[in-house]
Parts: C-alpha cells; sequence; structure tokens
C-alpha cells in the first residue's frame, strides 16, 4: 500500500498521526530554509513541509529537486498549520515530512494542471490524461458516474432489467450512416455498429422482458455538427404492457429522482405540452420554459392596415422582451442584423416599444396607432417597460427564427440559469415528416412508432396529418430523451415501411426478424431514450458534453490522443477481403 | 396500464379482488363447460377460469379460440382453487374471468416455450426472442443483471469510479485480430474495436483516477472455438497507488460480495498457489480445487527399473482416482483409450489399483515389487480403495495430459459441484512465453505486465525465466479474471517492447501515446479484468455462457436472428473508401 491516507482526508484530529501520502506536485515554494509542496491526488490538497532544522539532510535536499507533476510518496508527521487555510478541507494541517520517496519524475506539462488551465481545446484533447487531473474534468466525469449509477439504482428498484443487447449487428439505410465493420470469416460480408438497439429492445419485449432498460453506447457516422460525437451514449429503456400514460410516469419519476440525488432540487409534475402547442408558443418542440417570451400571433391584429410587409405575410408573430424597452436604436439594429444573420435568416423585423408610461413606440408607427399596438401588447402579454420584437414571413421559418431570437435574448438577458432545472413533456408528434429532397415521408422519430389510434384513418388521404404516440422529455432547451408507443401489429408495421417507401422485399430483408417477431404473440410496448451526455451537461450546468466524456473525439472524428483512425497494414485488409479505393 | 398485477403475485390474500392481468398463453384445458388458461408473464404464471355457469356467453366462446402464445388481458376475480397446486406461488388461486381481450394473436412457435424446451441449439437461436420467454434463459438474463448491479455497487462505494473508454480507436498488431471500422471521414483509415480498454484505463491512472472499472464490451476477431463471442463483456479494473497485495485484496473482497449477495455463499480467505505449483500439482493454470488428485511426480521412485517407458520419460506423474480401485478391466481400457485421444494425446497409461485390503496390482508389476507400488501411493497420496493412473513423457505436455484426464475423471465421479464455489488466486506467472511459430518470445499477460523487480536482472540472459507481478483468479476450473501490476516507467516499457520485437519505430507508431504519457507522472499502478459473461455462467452453476447472453452468435460469428453479417449496397463501400476483394 503506497498510501495510508489520501490527500483530501487529513484534518485536525489526525495531529500527530504518522502518515503516509502519495500524488502528485502541484506546486513548491522553497523559501531555502523551509520548502513547502501542494501534494495533490483525486481527493484533493495536502501541504507537506520540508524543514532545514527538522527534516533529514539527504530529504531536504531531495525535495529540492522536485519539479510540477512529480509522483511522490512521503512518510511524515501531521503537524498543525501556522497560517491556516479555510479554503481546503486540509487546510488546517500540514505534514512534516521525514521521508521522501521519487516515484516517477515528469516533464513539464505542456498546460497548467489548475482548475483555469492555460491550455486551449487542441492541447488539452491531444494530453487528455493530463487534463483529465485537473478539478473541473475529473468531476465531471465522477459526476457522470453518480449520475449513470442513480439511474442503475433507480430503474432496478423499479424491477428494469440490464440486458446487453449486441455491438456487430447488420446495417440498415434507414436513419442516419452506419459504421460498418468487415467480417473475415463471412466473405464480402460486413456488421454494422448500433445506432441504437431499437429493434433488439423491441425483440425483448417480445420476449416478455417487460422492463428493460441499458445504458449503452450507440454509433453515427453523421457529419460532426458541434457538440455531436460519433459514438455516444443512451440510456434506452422499454416497456411491454403499457401506455404513454405509464412511460411518462416512470420517466419522470427517474428524472425527478435524478434531479434529487444528484442537484438536490425538487420538481413538480412536469408540464405536457403537444408538439402543436410547442411551436407555436415557442417555435421550438424543445422549449426552454425556464423564462416566458411566449409567442403571441399578431394576424388578426397587424394584417389589413396597410402594412404590405405583414399584409403578405402568412404568419405574423412577436414576443415580449421583459424590460428592454429603453434599449437605444443602435441596440435595436445589432438585433436586427442579428435575426437577419444567415444562420437565422430573417429579412427583417419590427420593434414596438411598451414605454413605462404605458405609450407605445413602434417602427411601424405609420400603419398603426396606439389603439393597435396595445393589441399587440396584450397578445404578447408585454408589459410596461417590455420591448415588443416581431417576425414575419412563411409560418415554420418564422417561428423558427423567433424561437432562435427568444433563445439569444434568454442568454444574454441571464434567463437561461444554469441552477434552475424546467423538464417538461412534449406529445403528440407528427409520425412523418415529409423530406423535400428524396420526395417521400420519413419517420419523424422512427418507423416503428405508433400513430395515434384514432388517426390511423388519414393514413390513405393526409399521411402528413397522422400524430404519433410519441414524446420528448425537454429540459432547459434540450431533448434529453425521446420515444414513443411502437407497432406491435405487424400489419400495421408493413403498412408503415410502405408509407415510408420501403418495397417489400427491402422491409423484409432489413426487418423480417421483427415482422416475423410480430407473429408469435407481440406485447403492446414503448420507451424511451436518454442521450447521457447531455443529460449529464445539463445537470451539470454546462452546455458542451466533450467535457463530460473521457476520452472525445474532435469534429472530424479523431482522438487525437491516440491519433485514430489510423491506415491499417495490407494483410490485415486482405483477410478482411477489401482493399482500398482512394 | 394494462394489468393491476402481475401472473407471480396474487394469493389467497387477494381472494375477492377484482384485478387485471395480461400475458402470455401459456396452455388451456377447454373440458367443454369450463376452459382453464395458464397465464404466463416474467413473474409467473396465474391460472384463468373461464366457467360457461358464470362467465358470459362471449367471453366463453371467445376463450375457445385462444392459443399458445396468444397476448391476452383478462379482467376477472380472484377466487380459491379448488385443487391447488403448491409448485406455484400463485397456486392457491385463480382468476374467474369476466372480460378477455386478445391483444395480440400468436402462430404456433417453432418449440415449446417450456422450462425443457424440444428446440435444438440453431432454432432457438434463431428465434432467440421466444427463447427468452422460458424460464432458464430469462432467469440466468435476471441473473446478470443482479450480478453486475452487484459489481456496480460494490466498486462504487468502495470509490471506483466508471468511466467509459471509447469504442473507436486503433488497431494494433499485438494480441488477437483486430475488428476494424473504415473511416468516411478519414479517407483509407481505420479504427478498431477494443480488445480491452486496456491503454485507456493506464491513461485514467496517469490522468490521476486512482480507482477506475467498467464493465464494457469487448471484441476479439479470432476464430471462434465452442463458447467463445467475438463480442464479451469484461469487468475492467485498475488502481493506482496500490502493490499486487492491495489488487488481489481488494478484488476478492469483490467475489466473496457477489458469492455472498447473488448466492447466499460465504468463503474462507482464497488460497494462492504460484503459477509453477499450480503446473506441477494439478498440470493446469486454473485448476479446479473443488476436488483432490494432485499430481505426484514418480520419477524417483519410478525410473531405473528397467521400464523403458518411465526410464526414458523427462515427466513419471501419477493422480489417485479415489474409491476406483475395482474398476474393471473394461472401465480402465476405456480411460486409457480416452486419455489416447487425440485431443488428449497420451501414448499410454499405466495403472495401480491399491486394494482395500493394502495390496496393489499394477500393469507393470513385471518392473515394480509390492514396496515400489506402496511409493507410488505415498507420493499419489492414495489411500485402500483408489486408483493410481500414471502418465509419462515431455514435462509439460504430459502434465497436460493428466490434467485433462483429472478433469475428466472429476467431472465423471460428480466431484465437480456446480453448487460448491472452490475460487483460488494463481500468481507469479511468467512474464514471457516463447512462441516457436514467430520465433519470439510473446507477453503471457501483455506487454504493460511489470516484472518482479528481483527478476529484472534476467532480461539480457534470460528472459523466459522472468516472473511477472501477474495474477488471474480462477474459480471452479476456470480463469474468471486475470491482471498484473503494470509498467509505469518510459524506459522499462520500451525495454520490454524491444524483449517482445517491436522495432523502435513501431512501439512509437503503435504504443507512443501510452509511453508520452508515461513522461508526465505516471503513479505506480494495476488492476485486473473479469469475464462477466463466463462469470455469471459459472455462478449460475453452468458450463456455457451463451445462455447468459441475450442475443449471442454462433460458431461463425452469425447472428442467426437477424442474419447478420450480411453484404451492403456499393454506395456504402464507396462513400467508405473501400471496395471488396473476394
Amino acid at each position: 500500500m503506497y498510501r495510508s491516507h489520501t490527500c483530501g482526508e487529513l484534518n485536525a484530529s489526525h495531529i500527530n498521526t504518522e502518515v503516509t501520502l502519495a500524488g502528485w506536485v502541484q506546486k513548491t515554494r522553497d523559501k531555502g530554509f523551509m520548502i513547502w509542496v501542494d501534494l495533490r491526488d483525486r481527493y484533493g490538497i495536502t501541504q507537506l513541509i520540508f524543514d532545514e532544522q527538522r527534516t533529514d539532510l539527504s530529504v531536504f535536499e531531495k525535495a529540492k529537486t522536485l519539479g510540477r507533476e512529480f509522483v511522490i510518496q512521503v512518510k511524515g508527521t501531521v503537524i498543525e498549520r501556522e497560517s491556516k487555510n479555510k479554503n481546503i478541507a486540509t487546510g488546517d494541517i500540514e505534514i512534516l515530512v521525514s521521508e521522501l520517496n521519487i516515484l516517477n519524475e515528469a516533464k513539464l506539462p505542456p498546460f497548467t494542471i489548475e482548475d483555469e488551465t492555460d491550455g486551449g481545446e487542441d492541447i488539452r484533447m491531444k494530453y487528455r490524461y493530463l487534463d483529465i487531473r485537473r478539478n473541473p474534468v475529473k468531476n465531471n466525469l465522477l459526476f457522470r458516474h453518480n449520475v449513470a449509477m442513480e439511474v442503475r439504482k433507480y430503474l432496478s428498484e423499479q424491477g428494469f432489467c440490464e440486458v446487453e443487447t449486441p455491438y456487430l449487428i447488420k446495417s440498415t439505410p434507414e436513419g442516419a450512416r452506419d459504421f460498418v465493420v468487415p467480417s473475415r470469416m463471412n466473405e464480402g460480408q460486413f456488421y454494422a455498429l448500433p445506432q441504437s438497439p431499437q429493434t433488439f429492445k423491441q425483440l425483448l419485449m417480445v420476449g416478455g422482458m417487460d422492463k428493460y432498460f441499458q445504458i449503452v453506447k450507440c454509433f453515427r457516422d453523421e457529419d460532426l455538427r458541434a457538440d455531436r460525437q460519433p459514438e455516444f451514449t443512451q440510456i434506452d429503456c422499454e416497456m411491454a404492457f403499457v401506455e404513454q400514460e405509464d412511460i411518462l410516469n416512470m420517466f419522470e419519476g427517474l428524472t425527478r429522482h435524478l434531479l434529487k440525488e444528484v442537484k438536490g432540487i425538487d420538481v413538480d409534475k412536469f408540464p405536457r405540452i403537444t408538439y402543436d402547442y410547442a411551436m407555436k408558443t415557442y417555435g421550438n418542440d424543445k422549449p426552454d420554459i425556464r423564462f416566458g417570451m411566449k409567442f403571441g400571433e399578431l394576424n388578426e391584429v397587424a394584417q389589413h392596415k396597410d402594412f404590405g410587409v405583414f399584409n403578405s405575410a402568412e404568419l405574423v408573430v412577436g414576443i415580449a422582451v421583459p424590460g428592454c424597452s429603453e434599449y437605444t436604436r443602435k441596440q435595436i439594429d445589432e438585433l436586427i442584423d442579428w435575426v437577419k444573420r444567415p444562420q437565422v435568416g430573417a429579412s427583417g423585423m419590427v420593434f414596438c416599444k411598451y414605454n413605462e408610461d404605458g405609450t407605445l413606440k413602434s417602427s411601424v408607427d405609420k400603419f398603426y396607432d396606439q389603439e393597435d399596438l396595445k393589441k399587440w401588447a396584450e397578445i404578447t402579454a408585454a408589459q410596461p417597460g417590455d420591448l415588443i420584437l416581431v417576425l414575419s414571413g412563411p409560418a415554420h421559418k418564422t417561428r423558427t427564427q423567433l424561437s432562435a431570437l427568444r433563445m439569444e435574448l434568454g442568454n444574454r438577458l441571464g434567463l437561461r440559469k444554469p441552477d434552475e432545472f424546467a423538464p417538461l413533456w412534449v406529445i403528440d408528434f407528427p409520425l412523418l415528416e415529409w423530406d423535400e429532397e428524396s420526395a417521400r415521408y420519413h419517420a419523424m422519430h422512427h418507423p416503428f412508432t405508433s400513430p395515434k389510434p384514432e388517426d390511423i384513418h388519414l393514413i390513405a388521404n393526409d399521411p402528413g396529418a397522422i400524430r404519433a404516440n410519441a414524446y420528448d422529455m425537454v429540459l432547459n432547451g434540450n431533448e434529453i430523451g425521446g420515444g414513443s408507443i411502437r407497432i406491435h401489429d405487424k400489419e400495421l408495421q408493413a403498412k408503415m415501411f410502405e408509407l415510408l417507401g420501403f418495397t417489400k422485399e427491402e422491409a423484409e430483408n432489413q426487418f423480417g426478424f421483427l415482422m416475423n417477431a410480430f407473429q408469435y404473440g407481440a406485447p403492446p410496448h414503448g420507451g424511451l431514450a436518454f442521450g447521457l451526455d447531455r443529460l449529464v451537461a445539463i445537470l451539470g450546468g454546462q452546455e458542451t458534453i466533450r467535457d463530460f466524456i473521457a476520452f472525445p473525439k474532435n469534429n472530424s472524428g479523431r482522438d487525437i490522443m491516440i491519433d485514430a483512425p489510423a491506415t491499417i497494414d495490407d494483410a490485415q485488409l486482405e483477410e478482411l477481403h477489401i482493399k482500398l479505393k482512394l
């Protein structure tokens, strides 16, 4: 045993105890006759003291050679510290060292191992093992472990069984691109890595395992947008003999448990809003409801008043920005420029100040009188002191633009508080969405999602209007989980594939095993999956998932620490029955 | 909610309660005026009764249509059963059904869904979702979940942090073959799937995460021997600032905890034997010590007696088979044939009966008198009534053969009791083993294993004699876990790669990141990994891992349920910058 205690546990109650510690040299202060060393491990920092008067000379001399990040072991006595440090748990004591053993020397690290480091993203990734020594990263990993443990404990107590599903499965063209794995033993054939264990969890339901979960890696070979990873972790769940209500209650319970256990926060019953309501009210199917600024649709009051821009628009919609009626023209112009950026794409923006004195002043006073503007204020729920901002255009596009503005203002005004948690359910998603490019319907969730029974009659004539038994859990403006009640009837599943443009043969080839399984007694079932990386980041009060992943990849899908992917040798290719085509 | 109770929980205390149940029809008995149905779910079986007198006619008629494995929902009243079934928890009651809802019909399953099924291995794999409905398979999966949860709870309580390491890593020629994944975004390059998270866990130690574990899938593209899987699960563990003793104690504690929690068994401190002792005493580095039959080396007493076979042999070694002195010549001949099978490969076997009356009778009485044979009995610890069996030849080969015989006899004589658990540690493994084919040393454990400090001087002249700080945990004749203290010094690691025949460039290419990391303050560290599939199977008292894996692959690495691997289309190959070479 290299240590009797960790560097985080000694305090005044240990004074006069002989201890052995091991860890890394955080820093040294050499005053000539006295050397102090901050010794760090996973648990904290303990101050060591080498004193020319009291320390053996050879030990004292050796202490002079210590550099940052040296790994050392020391024996010594816990003594009371002269100048106490109230900021750390061990701040009342220090160790008067009698023996010093250098376990490993260290080159100067390429960035400082401090909470605030001078290392940029790339260098931190290349030396991730050094980055992990820093408290913020280390604590994120510990936090992630705690969240995962709490998930497992809660679901196990609820009777769920964690089942490992296979990683070497079959490629399916539906959905995102698969990563594939050439088979050596099955010439010319490939496995695929799972994008999710979707079909396997459904087969487990057919198999009678009525409460399943798994914390599992999933893989998508997509062009990486910021903060996406080619491999990511899901909390994958499925239940049989349940209706949507049962699933919402179960996983609301899980999330409430997590908020309580890892954040100490009690939350009320989650609000439930429909997809339609979310889109109309927030322009977004994953609204951040920590703040207001709900959309007010102004068509009725703003159209037919000689303002051509509004008159010709499908939708005129505004929000009331709290407390911003005194924005200068310059500030407002900056906002207008912001919405006109290509990433947002609005062509212009109308504003209306609701002054503290109750008067209203808009950029379109030529067309609207006080009475008109009063109605704008009513519909956007503006109060005196607010600034009303109005966009117009095609409905969906305009909502998306206003949503971007709302989120931006939420950030700027500090309304998106990292220590506040406002979960909700968004339900009644459309079953299908039309894809212009391929000129066919795509499954909005996935092809196994059940339509609402009362909407099934729309299949023939208005499939786009069918609502699904599908739901998302949304937290602070992020979709943290989503799922659906599944189809468990072979005929309906076949019809669904047809609707999605599969030929019978394609459906049979790719999902024959599932439809076959449905013939042998499939129970009603449904489930959902949480994105663990995102969930942990949000619970941790942060926006980016990368620092909650021990060894993340960069935006080109590379692990720059180990330098992967890499070339492999010809013999390996040969064995796998493939060659390069560059 | 489709049910108010499960099919496993109703008993006499529920009589007169109105309940709703859902599940599968296990079987029906139709007596014309009365129909009984066994309704099954994950939790048990409950008997339903439809009575012409008391059941609504339409319900009664519908009940007549039920077939095996139909999925149904029923409402009814719990009533006392006339002929009680003491074998099942719900045997005191039955449900008088008032409503019957057929949730899904079922084709006749291709094998019976009973504890003892008529389905062969292949058909059970193809319809694995039906196989999972059977108690033996379902209970194995639940058992696996419990074991994994107990592992996680125990290690978490001991301060371990579960860290997810990446699945898309870099291929290394050392060890078994990698599965590889062509990269779309990095043309001509490949990821590899991890054979184990070995280097990542060592980097976590360099990163200060001093107690790490992970239950994680690993991948090896090897020709599959019976009961191997291309993807398998490890409990992967690592600790920093520890010596071998600390690791043995920690994971002995984990295993003891598991035996206690999941089997209700208390075990003593694990015996520790060296690799050399294990080989000499059991001919095997994973001995089953639930029974004796320890090897007795007979060279001193059996050589130089005119028996040429023994005289010319490197090793003469025997075991005493308890209570078998009265075996007939035919029985003994069968054993001789058994050891001469190509799978064992002995050229012959000598026997000696130690009769109950104290006399000894051998197949080589021509060369040995009673006094000689008495010594055989002493050395093999034979008692009157035992049968001594003796093999001879080259030492290692002969030990292996006698070990096979010992295990076979252990099985035949019922000495390998599935409900008895005899764990032990095997320590002091050799660091290297000589590989005839490649004419070089290979790492016996892996290239990161630390030699024993006192043996390091042998590197130059006798590397084969170096012992490693490596250890295996053995349970009932199976290696369930293995690990080592690692090298944490860059120089020693470089020397190790040299010894294994790596050029400097190869070592740098493949493991440069690790050796680089060792320059920045690597702590002493070590760990081990358990094979979860095998551990669970052995704790479950079974020999084969396949039924403890939800969706296993067959011996050709195929998943015959989903028919993977499979061909992928040309566009997909194109995107991945590869083509087939058949």
